[in-house]
Protein backbone atom coordinates (compact mmCIF):
# COMPACT_ATOMS: atom_id res chain seq x y z
CA UNK A 1 0.00 0.00 0.00
CA UNK A 2 1.38 3.75 -0.97
CA UNK A 3 -0.36 6.88 -0.69
CA UNK A 4 -1.87 7.71 -4.06
CA UNK A 5 -0.23 10.20 -5.92
CA UNK A 6 -2.28 11.84 -8.19
CA UNK A 7 -2.37 15.65 -8.54
CA UNK A 8 -4.45 17.71 -10.08
CA UNK A 9 -7.51 17.66 -10.38
CA UNK A 10 -11.35 17.12 -12.90
CA UNK A 11 -12.69 20.50 -13.43
CA UNK A 12 -9.77 22.45 -11.98
CA UNK A 13 -9.47 26.11 -11.32
CA UNK A 14 -7.79 28.24 -9.30
CA UNK A 15 -10.20 27.86 -6.30
CA UNK A 16 -10.31 24.16 -6.47
CA UNK A 17 -6.94 23.79 -6.53
CA UNK A 18 -5.74 21.44 -4.06
CA UNK A 19 -3.34 23.87 -2.22
CA UNK A 20 -2.84 21.72 0.86
CA UNK A 21 -0.46 17.91 -0.17
CA UNK A 22 -1.39 18.59 -3.92
CA UNK A 23 -0.07 14.85 -4.37
CA UNK A 24 -3.03 13.93 -2.67
CA UNK A 25 -5.64 15.08 -5.38
CA UNK A 26 -6.91 12.70 -8.07
CA UNK A 27 -6.66 13.55 -11.51
CA UNK A 28 -9.63 11.63 -13.05
CA UNK A 29 -13.65 11.90 -13.44
CA UNK A 30 -14.08 8.09 -12.40
CA UNK A 31 -12.23 8.86 -8.93
CA UNK A 32 -14.74 12.07 -8.61
CA UNK A 33 -17.49 9.70 -9.65
CA UNK A 34 -16.77 6.68 -7.49
CA UNK A 35 -16.39 9.07 -4.62
CA UNK A 36 -19.83 10.89 -4.81
CA UNK A 37 -21.27 7.28 -5.75
CA UNK A 38 -20.63 5.71 -2.09
CA UNK A 39 -22.03 9.07 -0.83
CA UNK A 40 -25.66 8.78 0.91
CA UNK A 41 -24.79 12.81 2.42
CA UNK A 42 -23.42 15.49 1.55
CA UNK A 43 -22.43 18.60 3.30
CA UNK A 44 -24.10 21.54 1.61
CA UNK A 45 -22.26 25.15 2.64
CA UNK A 46 -23.75 28.22 1.63
CA UNK A 47 -23.80 31.48 2.89
CA UNK A 48 -26.26 33.96 4.34
CA UNK A 49 -25.81 37.69 5.58
CA UNK A 50 -22.28 36.61 5.67
CA UNK A 51 -22.23 33.77 8.26
CA UNK A 52 -21.25 30.28 6.28
CA UNK A 53 -23.91 27.79 6.89
CA UNK A 54 -22.83 23.60 6.91
CA UNK A 55 -25.77 21.09 6.62
CA UNK A 56 -26.09 17.31 5.65
CA UNK A 57 -28.12 17.03 2.91
CA UNK A 58 -28.98 13.44 1.13
CA UNK A 59 -27.28 13.12 -2.45
CA UNK A 60 -26.87 11.36 -5.54
CA UNK A 61 -24.83 11.91 -8.63
CA UNK A 62 -26.67 11.79 -12.06
CA UNK A 63 -24.52 12.05 -14.76
CA UNK A 64 -22.64 15.06 -14.34
CA UNK A 65 -24.34 16.98 -12.12
CA UNK A 66 -25.57 16.22 -8.01
CA UNK A 67 -28.86 16.06 -7.29
CA UNK A 68 -29.98 17.46 -3.81
CA UNK A 69 -33.52 17.27 -2.35
CA UNK A 70 -35.08 19.15 0.31
CA UNK A 71 -38.55 20.96 1.16
CA UNK A 72 -39.58 23.71 -0.43
CA UNK A 73 -40.16 25.45 3.33
CA UNK A 74 -36.48 24.63 3.95
CA UNK A 75 -33.83 28.15 4.00
CA UNK A 76 -30.95 26.32 2.55
CA UNK A 77 -33.15 24.88 -0.18
CA UNK A 78 -34.45 28.44 -0.85
CA UNK A 79 -31.47 30.07 -1.21
CA UNK A 80 -30.03 26.56 -3.33
CA UNK A 81 -33.12 27.48 -5.50
CA UNK A 82 -32.25 31.38 -6.21
CA UNK A 83 -28.55 30.41 -7.17
CA UNK A 84 -26.50 31.46 -4.52
CA UNK A 85 -22.80 30.39 -4.25
CA UNK A 86 -22.54 27.05 -2.85
CA UNK A 87 -20.10 24.58 -1.94
CA UNK A 88 -20.96 20.28 -1.19
CA UNK A 89 -18.88 18.58 0.06
CA UNK A 90 -18.33 14.88 0.47
CA UNK A 91 -16.18 12.84 2.97
CA UNK A 92 -15.90 9.47 3.22
CA UNK A 93 -13.79 8.04 6.04
CA UNK A 94 -11.95 4.88 5.38
CA UNK A 95 -9.37 4.39 7.84
CA UNK A 96 -7.06 6.22 10.84
CA UNK A 97 -3.46 6.16 10.15
CA UNK A 98 -0.99 5.17 13.04
CA UNK A 99 2.03 6.95 12.52
CA UNK A 100 5.58 7.25 14.79
CA UNK A 101 4.72 10.53 15.80
CA UNK A 102 1.73 12.67 16.41
CA UNK A 103 2.71 14.76 13.30
CA UNK A 104 2.41 12.07 10.89
CA UNK A 105 -0.48 10.33 12.37
CA UNK A 106 -3.78 10.71 9.94
CA UNK A 107 -6.55 9.42 8.18
CA UNK A 108 -7.62 7.79 4.89
CA UNK A 109 -10.32 9.23 2.95
CA UNK A 110 -11.86 10.41 -0.29
CA UNK A 111 -13.46 13.55 -0.50
CA UNK A 112 -15.01 15.63 -3.34
CA UNK A 113 -15.57 19.69 -3.11
CA UNK A 114 -17.88 20.98 -5.65
CA UNK A 115 -17.90 24.80 -6.02
CA UNK A 116 -21.12 26.82 -8.10
CA UNK A 117 -24.78 27.25 -8.34
CA UNK A 118 -27.18 24.79 -8.37
CA UNK A 119 -30.88 24.95 -10.42
CA UNK A 120 -33.98 24.30 -9.93
CA UNK A 121 -34.71 20.75 -11.74
CA UNK A 122 -38.14 21.90 -12.98
CA UNK A 123 -41.15 20.24 -12.45
CA UNK A 124 -41.01 18.32 -15.97
CA UNK A 125 -38.23 16.36 -14.89
CA UNK A 126 -38.68 16.22 -10.81
CA UNK A 127 -40.10 13.16 -10.89
CA UNK A 128 -36.96 11.52 -12.91
CA UNK A 129 -34.69 13.18 -10.66
CA UNK A 130 -36.29 12.14 -6.97
CA UNK A 131 -36.02 8.37 -8.55
CA UNK A 132 -32.58 9.04 -8.84
CA UNK A 133 -32.30 10.39 -5.64
CA UNK A 134 -34.13 6.98 -4.30
CA UNK A 135 -32.26 5.03 -6.35
CA UNK A 136 -28.77 6.05 -5.69
CA UNK A 137 -30.08 5.65 -1.75
CA UNK A 138 -32.19 2.72 -2.11
CA UNK A 139 -31.52 0.39 -4.93
CA UNK A 140 -34.79 -1.56 -6.30
CA UNK A 141 -36.43 0.64 -4.26
CA UNK A 142 -38.54 3.12 -6.30
CA UNK A 143 -40.23 0.55 -7.86
CA UNK A 144 -41.77 -0.70 -5.17
CA UNK A 145 -43.27 2.54 -4.00
CA UNK A 146 -46.52 4.13 -4.88
CA UNK A 147 -45.85 6.80 -7.55
CA UNK A 148 -45.40 10.25 -5.36
CA UNK A 149 -48.33 12.37 -5.26
CA UNK A 150 -49.07 15.74 -6.60
CA UNK A 151 -48.59 17.22 -3.08
CA UNK A 152 -45.68 15.41 -2.62
CA UNK A 153 -43.92 16.43 -5.65
CA UNK A 154 -44.85 20.16 -4.81
CA UNK A 155 -43.36 19.91 -1.35
CA UNK A 156 -40.41 18.88 -2.41
CA UNK A 157 -37.14 20.58 -3.97
CA UNK A 158 -34.70 19.31 -6.06
CA UNK A 159 -31.86 21.20 -7.13
CA UNK A 160 -28.86 20.11 -9.37
CA UNK A 161 -25.37 21.10 -8.49
CA UNK A 162 -23.01 21.10 -11.75
CA UNK A 163 -19.93 18.95 -11.18
CA UNK A 164 -18.03 21.65 -12.74
CA UNK A 165 -15.68 22.98 -10.90
CA UNK A 166 -14.56 20.24 -8.03
CA UNK A 167 -11.69 18.72 -6.90
CA UNK A 168 -10.80 15.34 -5.64
CA UNK A 169 -8.75 14.61 -2.51
CA UNK A 170 -8.19 10.39 -1.98
CA UNK A 171 -5.35 9.71 0.68
CA UNK A 172 -4.86 6.04 1.31
CA UNK A 173 -2.19 3.41 2.19
CA UNK A 174 0.68 3.37 5.17
CA UNK A 175 1.90 6.57 7.12
CA UNK A 176 4.69 8.25 5.68
CA UNK A 177 7.14 8.70 8.47
CA UNK A 178 10.42 9.99 7.63
CA UNK A 179 13.48 7.94 8.30
CA UNK A 180 14.46 9.15 11.73
CA UNK A 181 11.57 7.57 13.17
CA UNK A 182 11.14 4.08 11.45
CA UNK A 183 13.64 2.70 14.12
CA UNK A 184 10.61 3.64 16.75
CA UNK A 185 9.72 0.86 19.20
CA UNK A 186 5.70 1.49 18.01
CA UNK A 187 3.42 -0.39 15.57
CA UNK A 188 2.33 1.47 13.00
CA UNK A 189 -0.30 1.02 10.50
CA UNK A 190 -3.63 1.12 9.37
CA UNK A 191 -7.09 0.65 11.21
CA UNK A 192 -9.57 0.43 7.95
CA UNK A 193 -13.08 2.12 9.12
CA UNK A 194 -15.28 -0.02 7.88
CA UNK A 195 -19.41 0.66 6.70
CA UNK A 196 -21.82 -2.07 6.74
CA UNK A 197 -25.54 -2.42 6.71
CA UNK A 198 -26.82 -4.12 9.25
CA UNK A 199 -29.78 -6.33 9.99
CA UNK A 200 -32.96 -4.54 8.66
CA UNK A 201 -35.39 -3.97 11.32
CA UNK A 202 -38.93 -3.85 10.23
CA UNK A 203 -41.51 -1.59 11.41
CA UNK A 204 -43.47 -1.58 14.42
CA UNK A 205 -46.08 -0.48 12.27
CA UNK A 206 -45.89 -3.06 9.45
CA UNK A 207 -49.65 -4.96 9.15
CA UNK A 208 -48.37 -8.27 7.43
CA UNK A 209 -45.78 -10.40 8.23
CA UNK A 210 -42.56 -10.19 5.64
CA UNK A 211 -38.81 -11.07 5.28
CA UNK A 212 -37.07 -7.35 4.31
CA UNK A 213 -36.49 -7.25 0.68
CA UNK A 214 -34.49 -9.25 -1.29
CA UNK A 215 -32.82 -6.16 -2.53
CA UNK A 216 -31.35 -5.02 0.18
CA UNK A 217 -28.96 -7.85 0.51
CA UNK A 218 -27.43 -6.93 -2.31
CA UNK A 219 -26.68 -3.01 -1.48
CA UNK A 220 -23.28 -2.54 -1.90
CA UNK A 221 -21.25 -2.07 1.75
CA UNK A 222 -18.91 0.37 2.16
CA UNK A 223 -21.01 3.29 1.37
CA UNK A 224 -22.12 5.70 4.36
CA UNK B 1 -38.72 2.61 18.18
CA UNK B 2 -40.18 6.11 17.35
CA UNK B 3 -38.10 9.03 16.25
CA UNK B 4 -36.85 11.39 18.54
CA UNK B 5 -38.72 14.31 19.50
CA UNK B 6 -36.55 16.81 21.02
CA UNK B 7 -37.58 20.45 20.16
CA UNK B 8 -34.77 23.15 21.23
CA UNK B 9 -30.85 23.02 21.09
CA UNK B 10 -28.51 24.20 23.44
CA UNK B 11 -26.62 27.30 22.95
CA UNK B 12 -29.76 27.97 20.42
CA UNK B 13 -30.28 31.04 18.94
CA UNK B 14 -32.16 32.39 15.87
CA UNK B 15 -29.30 31.17 13.34
CA UNK B 16 -29.09 28.32 14.51
CA UNK B 17 -33.02 27.23 16.09
CA UNK B 18 -33.56 24.32 14.05
CA UNK B 19 -36.26 25.91 11.25
CA UNK B 20 -37.10 22.50 9.19
CA UNK B 21 -38.66 19.37 11.66
CA UNK B 22 -37.87 21.19 14.87
CA UNK B 23 -39.62 18.01 16.64
CA UNK B 24 -35.84 16.37 15.55
CA UNK B 25 -33.42 19.32 17.42
CA UNK B 26 -32.73 17.77 20.77
CA UNK B 27 -32.47 19.47 23.84
CA UNK B 28 -29.52 18.65 26.05
CA UNK B 29 -25.88 19.07 26.22
CA UNK B 30 -25.04 15.54 26.72
CA UNK B 31 -26.77 14.54 23.58
CA UNK B 32 -24.69 17.25 21.58
CA UNK B 33 -21.34 15.90 23.08
CA UNK B 34 -22.28 12.83 22.33
CA UNK B 35 -22.55 13.04 18.81
CA UNK B 36 -19.34 15.05 18.69
CA UNK B 37 -17.32 12.51 20.64
CA UNK B 38 -18.47 10.01 17.92
CA UNK B 39 -17.32 12.24 15.44
CA UNK B 40 -13.91 11.58 13.55
CA UNK B 41 -13.89 14.10 11.05
CA UNK B 42 -16.05 17.53 11.17
CA UNK B 43 -17.09 19.47 8.12
CA UNK B 44 -15.82 23.01 8.11
CA UNK B 45 -16.93 26.08 6.01
CA UNK B 46 -16.04 29.44 5.89
CA UNK B 47 -16.38 31.95 3.40
CA UNK B 48 -13.57 33.83 1.46
CA UNK B 49 -14.71 36.26 -1.51
CA UNK B 50 -18.13 35.39 -0.81
CA UNK B 51 -17.57 31.83 -1.99
CA UNK B 52 -18.11 29.29 0.45
CA UNK B 53 -15.87 26.51 1.12
CA UNK B 54 -16.97 23.21 3.32
CA UNK B 55 -13.35 20.81 4.02
CA UNK B 56 -13.48 18.33 6.11
CA UNK B 57 -10.84 17.97 9.30
CA UNK B 58 -10.23 15.99 12.37
CA UNK B 59 -12.14 17.28 15.50
CA UNK B 60 -12.19 16.31 19.10
CA UNK B 61 -13.92 17.93 21.66
CA UNK B 62 -12.42 19.21 24.63
CA UNK B 63 -14.67 20.26 27.27
CA UNK B 64 -17.15 22.82 25.96
CA UNK B 65 -14.56 23.68 23.03
CA UNK B 66 -14.13 21.38 19.47
CA UNK B 67 -10.30 21.70 18.74
CA UNK B 68 -9.62 21.62 15.17
CA UNK B 69 -5.80 21.10 13.67
CA UNK B 70 -4.18 21.54 10.53
CA UNK B 71 -1.03 22.99 8.92
CA UNK B 72 0.05 26.44 9.34
CA UNK B 73 0.51 26.98 5.62
CA UNK B 74 -3.92 25.96 4.69
CA UNK B 75 -5.82 28.73 3.56
CA UNK B 76 -8.43 27.07 5.78
CA UNK B 77 -6.87 27.41 8.94
CA UNK B 78 -5.50 31.11 8.08
CA UNK B 79 -8.72 32.10 8.04
CA UNK B 80 -9.89 30.26 11.10
CA UNK B 81 -6.59 31.36 12.88
CA UNK B 82 -7.89 35.49 11.80
CA UNK B 83 -11.62 34.51 13.56
CA UNK B 84 -13.58 34.90 10.49
CA UNK B 85 -17.43 33.63 10.77
CA UNK B 86 -17.42 29.72 10.43
CA UNK B 87 -19.87 26.51 10.64
CA UNK B 88 -18.63 23.52 12.04
CA UNK B 89 -21.01 20.81 10.79
CA UNK B 90 -20.82 16.40 11.91
CA UNK B 91 -23.02 14.36 10.69
CA UNK B 92 -23.09 10.60 11.61
CA UNK B 93 -25.52 8.92 9.12
CA UNK B 94 -27.04 5.97 11.26
CA UNK B 95 -29.56 4.05 8.76
CA UNK B 96 -31.58 4.41 5.97
CA UNK B 97 -35.64 4.62 6.60
CA UNK B 98 -37.22 2.83 4.34
CA UNK B 99 -40.97 4.18 4.18
CA UNK B 100 -44.19 3.15 2.05
CA UNK B 101 -43.33 6.08 -0.04
CA UNK B 102 -40.18 7.82 -1.37
CA UNK B 103 -41.65 11.14 0.28
CA UNK B 104 -41.73 9.64 3.45
CA UNK B 105 -38.25 7.62 3.07
CA UNK B 106 -35.18 9.33 4.78
CA UNK B 107 -31.98 8.76 6.96
CA UNK B 108 -31.55 8.25 10.36
CA UNK B 109 -28.90 10.51 11.59
CA UNK B 110 -27.69 12.77 14.17
CA UNK B 111 -25.90 16.13 13.48
CA UNK B 112 -24.22 19.00 15.07
CA UNK B 113 -23.89 22.56 13.59
CA UNK B 114 -21.51 25.08 15.66
CA UNK B 115 -21.34 28.88 14.64
CA UNK B 116 -19.29 30.98 15.65
CA UNK B 117 -15.37 32.11 15.25
CA UNK B 118 -12.87 30.12 16.38
CA UNK B 119 -9.88 31.06 18.58
CA UNK B 120 -6.08 29.78 17.90
CA UNK B 121 -4.64 27.88 20.64
CA UNK B 122 -1.44 29.45 21.68
CA UNK B 123 1.91 27.10 22.38
CA UNK B 124 1.51 26.89 25.76
CA UNK B 125 -1.47 25.08 25.38
CA UNK B 126 -0.77 23.72 22.00
CA UNK B 127 0.43 20.52 22.90
CA UNK B 128 -1.66 19.65 25.54
CA UNK B 129 -4.37 20.22 22.79
CA UNK B 130 -2.56 17.71 20.45
CA UNK B 131 -2.52 15.77 22.97
CA UNK B 132 -6.56 15.62 23.10
CA UNK B 133 -6.69 15.34 19.24
CA UNK B 134 -4.59 12.14 19.28
CA UNK B 135 -6.33 10.68 21.85
CA UNK B 136 -9.85 11.33 20.85
CA UNK B 137 -9.27 10.10 17.35
CA UNK B 138 -6.77 7.05 18.48
CA UNK B 139 -7.21 6.65 22.15
CA UNK B 140 -4.21 5.42 23.72
CA UNK B 141 -1.87 6.19 21.16
CA UNK B 142 -0.32 9.36 22.56
CA UNK B 143 1.69 7.97 25.38
CA UNK B 144 3.49 5.34 22.49
CA UNK B 145 4.69 8.09 20.94
CA UNK B 146 7.81 10.09 21.15
CA UNK B 147 6.67 13.57 21.64
CA UNK B 148 6.05 16.43 19.02
CA UNK B 149 9.57 18.21 17.76
CA UNK B 150 9.75 22.02 17.87
CA UNK B 151 9.01 22.22 14.30
CA UNK B 152 6.56 19.96 14.01
CA UNK B 153 4.41 22.10 16.97
CA UNK B 154 5.17 25.38 14.90
CA UNK B 155 4.21 24.00 11.47
CA UNK B 156 0.87 22.57 13.36
CA UNK B 157 -1.96 25.04 14.09
CA UNK B 158 -4.63 24.28 16.43
CA UNK B 159 -7.76 26.23 16.51
CA UNK B 160 -10.95 25.64 19.23
CA UNK B 161 -14.37 26.51 18.03
CA UNK B 162 -16.54 27.57 21.44
CA UNK B 163 -19.72 24.97 21.65
CA UNK B 164 -21.64 28.00 22.05
CA UNK B 165 -24.31 28.69 19.67
CA UNK B 166 -24.98 25.09 18.07
CA UNK B 167 -27.83 23.35 17.56
CA UNK B 168 -28.37 19.04 17.51
CA UNK B 169 -30.61 17.12 15.28
CA UNK B 170 -31.29 13.59 15.58
CA UNK B 171 -33.76 11.42 13.62
CA UNK B 172 -34.15 8.00 15.12
CA UNK B 173 -36.83 5.05 14.54
CA UNK B 174 -39.39 3.85 12.19
CA UNK B 175 -40.55 5.34 9.56
CA UNK B 176 -43.55 7.96 9.86
CA UNK B 177 -46.06 6.43 7.19
CA UNK B 178 -49.59 8.29 6.58
CA UNK B 179 -52.38 6.34 8.10
CA UNK B 180 -53.22 5.82 4.38
CA UNK B 181 -50.20 4.27 2.92
CA UNK B 182 -49.95 1.65 5.67
CA UNK B 183 -51.93 -1.15 3.93
CA UNK B 184 -49.37 -0.40 0.74
CA UNK B 185 -48.02 -4.08 0.13
CA UNK B 186 -44.46 -3.22 0.84
CA UNK B 187 -42.11 -3.98 3.08
CA UNK B 188 -41.27 -0.76 5.38
CA UNK B 189 -38.22 -0.24 8.25
CA UNK B 190 -34.91 0.73 8.78
CA UNK B 191 -32.09 -0.67 7.74
CA UNK B 192 -28.84 0.20 10.01
CA UNK B 193 -25.46 1.72 8.59
CA UNK B 194 -22.73 0.03 10.91
CA UNK B 195 -19.08 1.28 11.03
CA UNK B 196 -16.77 -0.39 12.83
CA UNK B 197 -13.06 -1.00 12.97
CA UNK B 198 -11.24 -3.09 10.57
CA UNK B 199 -8.24 -5.38 11.10
CA UNK B 200 -5.18 -3.14 11.77
CA UNK B 201 -2.75 -3.45 8.84
CA UNK B 202 0.72 -3.22 9.60
CA UNK B 203 3.05 -0.67 7.88
CA UNK B 204 5.08 -2.11 4.76
CA UNK B 205 7.95 -0.28 6.83
CA UNK B 206 7.66 -1.99 10.04
CA UNK B 207 11.10 -3.19 10.77
CA UNK B 208 10.19 -5.28 13.98
CA UNK B 209 8.08 -8.38 14.87
CA UNK B 210 4.74 -7.03 16.64
CA UNK B 211 1.21 -7.76 16.69
CA UNK B 212 -1.16 -4.52 16.54
CA UNK B 213 -1.57 -2.50 19.90
CA UNK B 214 -4.05 -3.97 22.12
CA UNK B 215 -5.94 -0.25 22.76
CA UNK B 216 -6.89 -0.48 19.35
CA UNK B 217 -9.10 -3.55 20.38
CA UNK B 218 -10.89 -1.42 22.65
CA UNK B 219 -11.69 1.14 20.50
CA UNK B 220 -15.60 1.59 20.59
CA UNK B 221 -17.02 0.92 17.50
CA UNK B 222 -19.85 2.90 15.96
CA UNK B 223 -17.59 6.47 15.32
CA UNK B 224 -16.68 7.81 11.63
Amino acid sequence: MTASTESSAPGSTARTRVRRLPELAAQDRATLHAVLDDALVATVAVVDDGQPYALPVACARDGERLLLHGSTGSRLFRLLAAGVPACVTVTLVDGLVLARSAFESSMNYRSVMVLGSSAVVDEADKQAAMRRLTEHLMPGRWSQLRPPTRKELAATRVVAMPLAECSVKVSSGDPQDPDEDLDAPVWAGVVPVEHSWGEPLASADLRFDAEPPAYVRGWRHGRT
